[in-house]
């Protein structure tokens, strides 16, 4: 393909792309094979993560000098956790300020895959929005992967409204989720189209997990505390607008409100999965806004041969604006995030299997967690048959303090912590969320760290004990408990 | 005085006062003097800090049940920090929304520092807005402090603007420092107030420390990055609208700005310190926005003096609004707050000494921090002659991660962080933030944690290792280099 020869080395690539959705795929793909007989590294720029393998292939040839601002593919994580290339994990909402005001690398090709480019200098996007509008007004040259596999009826549903500088810009005029503000595709100059590819390479199909007995508690817990937030007044039934990260659980706790009882729901989030359009299907949601579409293989056929049906009840948005401080807080979104692990006070690790390796990224759950109404965080209360505890004394990385934590659910109950001093939250998060074979070691953290007083009472020589029992005895327990 | 007694055991009390600026003195000092033979324990909600010794002498007195959300008194500090009363560090935009939304404890008594009441239910208050309007508009009765030791010329200088309830409010219509958007006093339904009481107790003065060498090289550095931002184009001269935390380096920073080239500054910030002024004075400011005026008595004698010619040029807000997401990121601030210690991948901990200890509170640097357009942290390299550094290979507390700290100053030099990964982070902060006394035991560490590979290498055993040589021996320096 004639475009990866316009690729140089050390180059900045911004590709379209959220979570599997609406990723170019024909010149990365291209650029893989490429750099087999010519080898170069770019950095990589996106919205969020890529299908298509595209990041797997590009990491297993070393293509990436840096990538940002989030992955999850399992082959480019272990490059990244090598130090073999670089990784900026970022808030989702932060990485086209960045760019916008010229702080990180000048982005050389954009590369964004469309459903089609208007006379008028439009392009329209397919699956997904992420980034693509920053990295087209900000790059010198624009490549586009027409792409036949994507609906011709998704144009339409895209709403691309631009930020403009700090210092210059007014507000969002967005009230309410389904507002629209701004253009039905990505202002692009025509001059600086430098390729069209034509391409019918579909996206990934998401894989979705199904809701197991743990998650399915998980769920229940969740819609109880939502029951008692409308017993109180402080909430109705029709909730208020939802974000929901991916996996399983957050999956999980969709299709939970699809048997309760609350109606009228919105959803204002990242990505639209499978379980908002049966929600739209079982007339439960009635909007939905996000940034990108990712959905199993089922549930695509049966959405894009029906598109007409669901376009009205439809937006898509740059990830900056479905991310926004502004718009999150102004709505008062419920957010439902997944934690890798909690500790006693309610901080969170998203990210970091022991504090050091990177799974995916903190993608938007600090956008979104940070300013919403209720900040709500899902886990399993252990992983590996008990070998690890959700709950831990000190997080091993912090991706969400206390502050940010409302609401921590995992299979064994929830705890509310709003308004808790740490002090009365350890107690709580012990009792109520950790797993019964390791709430007798948390007590015994706290009592010990109660003993040094403080504000969040800790013990620094055993915060991370669980942490170093894992790595060395391959299990959190403590050798005693594990011998009784 | 009859106020007192309508203060029942368990009830919770709103008072005025942000930073020792504007806070109820009379009947929190009455309630002291009546609990003496009378004890109670109340909730304790405010802006921020207060003055006239209320947080000490209400600690001493064991008046308080739970206070939010910021504090800086030492006496009250211990009683916290042994767990005697309960303390929730809230980031300062967040507690409005919690008492708007029915979160918190209902108060029971807002007891508010005006100049006055008008006719048409509106209370001018003093020297700061803080919480002051949700307090009142919450409560189930109003206390009106009114205090003649503040000059009346204060009226006209607030600017209230309520933001309604989240999912109901529209966009918060400032797009410049100087704009006002709500009414001059706080809205009051008259039939609320119980009481006025009568005072004439001044504002406790702010205690500045002058510059030193080490925060005077802090101020330098900064001023040399701002530069080096200019140069390359992202800022004029005007720089940005300014954020600063209170204290030593962020006084002696501003001070620095006296001197320089820059001109025709903004200031939005929480506190409006003797610096503003000063710069305000000397013409390099021509408009400050906040929500408290903390002045020393000399400066305060000065301003109050001639408050007329300051008048125009200020505008005193909710804390919900200086602190407010939308607008921090809208005008796109340069936020410069100070850090406890920092760690080699740019985490900050603002609050914790030894992660266990309160100091005072996370106030509002996160909310600067995170949607800044330049997150800045200033901190001296060491503290207590050496020993301890500021540098650490993890902190012991979180209160702002690596995604929200761009820019960190020593009195050593700065660095730079937007678009670094961690592994680029840890040999830039070693080599340029900390003290050469502690630079070889941090690379010794970072290289240890190298060894384990990771995003963000860490050796979990060590990870505290400096605190705890801390808790042993007195110092962070390890055995070898302490005999060295």
């Amino acid at each position: 393909m004639e475009a990866t020869s316009w690729i140089e080395d050390g180059m900045t690539l911004g590709l379209s792309g959220f979570t599997r959705a609406g990723d170019a795929k024909a010149v990365p793909l291209a650029l893989v094979e490429r750099a087999k007989s010519n080898p170069l590294k770019v950095n990589v720029y996106t919205g969020a993560s890529l299908g298509s393998d595209v990041d797997k292939l590009m990491a297993e040839h070393g293509l990436v000098l840096k990538r940002l601002p989030f992955q999850a593919d399992a082959t480019m994580r272990k490059r990244i956790n090598k130090g073999e290339m670089l990784f900026v994990d970022q808030h989702l909402s932060h990485t086209a300020e960045l760019i916008r005001a010229d702080i990180l690398e000048t982005i050389d090709y954009a590369i964004i895959e469309a459903i089609s480019v208007t006379e008028d200098g439009l392009i329209i996007p397919t699956t997904s929005v992420g980034n693509s509008p920053i990295f087209v007004e900000k790059a010198e040259n624009v490549i586009i992967e027409l792409n036949t596999a994507h609906p011709s009826e998704l144009a339409g549903v895209h709403d691309i409204y631009e930020l403009g500088k700090q210092g210059e810009r007014s507000w969002v005029p967005l009230t309410k989720g389904n507002d629209r503000i701004g253009t039905p595709g990505i202002p692009v100059d025509l001059n600086k189209i430098k390729g069209v590819v034509i391409t019918d390479l579909p996206d990934s199909p998401s894989t979705i997990v199904p809701p197991d007995d743990e998650t399915q508690k998980i769920a229940d817990h969740l819609i109880e505390f939502l029951r008692k937030e409308i017993e109180s007044g402080r909430l109705t039934e029709r909730l208020a607008p939802l974000q929901s990260g991916i996996g399983s659980v957050a999956n999980a706790v969709l299709h939970g409100l699809l048997v309760s009882e609350f109606s009228d729901l919105e959803i204002y989030s990242e990505v639209l999965q499978d379980a908002v359009f049966d929600l739209i299907d079982a007339g439960k949601v009635k909007f939905a806004s996000g940034c990108s579409i990712t959905l199993s293989e089922e549930k695509a056929n049966q959405v894009y041969s029906n598109f007409d049906k669901y376009r009205d009840q439809l937006v898509l948005r740059p990830q900056e604006i479905s991310n926004l401080p502004e718009i999150i807080r102004r709505l008062g979104l419920i957010a439902i995030n997944t934690a890798l692990e909690v500790d006693i006070y309610g901080n969170v690790n998203s990210t970091h299997v022991l504090g050091t390796n990177m799974m995916n990224g903190i993608g938007g759950s600090g956008d979104f967690a940070r300013n919403a109404r209720l900040s709500i965080f899902v886990t399993k209360s252990i992983a590996k048959d008990g070998k690890i505890s959700s709950i831990v004394p000190f997080v091993s990385h912090v991706d969400h303090t206390e502050h940010d934590v409302d609401v921590i659910v995992t299979e064994q109950g929830y705890v509310d912590l709003r308004g808790l001093a740490p002090r009365e939250r350890a107690p709580l998060i012990i009792e109520k969320l950790a797993h019964p074979m390791y709430k007798q070691q948390l007590l015994d953290y706290y009592q010990e760290a109660l003993a040094n007083g403080g504000q969040t009472p800790h013990n620094l020589e055993k915060a991370f004990s669980f942490h170093l029992n894992y790595a060395k005895n391959g299990t959190m327990l403590e050798k005693m408990l594990q011998m009784a």
